[in-house]
């Protein structure tokens, strides 16, 4: 059976994805998949997504250079979200952390949990 | 700043919670939550989520036993997502597995990747 007719989509067709650091465990970041983007990222093994923002199709660094190669797609009992395994090159979160969670939650307030490892300034180039 | 006012609700006033094994790095499972069960997870630390199917406020064990300890709570870059560090009693998946991502894609279809704990008749006294 096509892992396929297990997956089901939001009314938008799309699908949450968590993106994990296999070497580290980490969670990187957690963004949208259509099935396009899903498809392209079996074929390419490069992480792709749609951006429900800008309502776009986008491969993860095609403009940092931070792409993600793909090392294992698990998807839940319920068939609605995937956990990708990757490799991150450089930062996965456009604010230049490796996590988009460098973020924890103290006392009501919250503290940053992780080192900023480029400024977002340097990171993209348009 | 309290960390509330980074957060962003989806328009039904609900946030992705993904749920992460501290000890093993193991994402366990993602289900949603509102305010008040944010507030709650906060409060008792254990997790506490909105069903979107059953419309329904529930704490995760409630029935199984299967509760998870709070350790730690980040959220993402753009607020909309957070991330929940935990020690997990018994089986995180309602069908007895570890984690609720136990199958992972292989060749277009599907393989099982861990062992189930629990049949999941075994799991539920109701």
């Amino acid at each position: 059976m096509s892992f396929y007719e297990k997956l089901k989509w939001t009314e938008e067709g799309l699908i949450p994805a968590i993106v994990q650091e296999q070497s580290t465990g980490r969670v990187l970041m957690m963004a949208w998949m259509n099935r396009a983007s899903l498809e392209k990222t079996i074929e390419t093994g490069r992480t792709h997504f749609w951006s429900r923002s800008r309502k776009k199709f986008w491969m993860k660094g095609e403009q940092s250079g931070h792409t993600q190669a793909v090392k294992d797609i698990a998807f839940d009992c319920d068939g609605d979200t995937l956990l990708i395994q990757v490799e991150q090159a450089g930062a996965a979160c456009h604010e230049g952390y490796k996590s988009c969670f460098f973020r924890s939650v103290e006392g009501g307030e919250f503290k940053i949990t992780e080192a900023q490892l480029k400024k977002p300034g340097e990171i993209y180039v348009l």
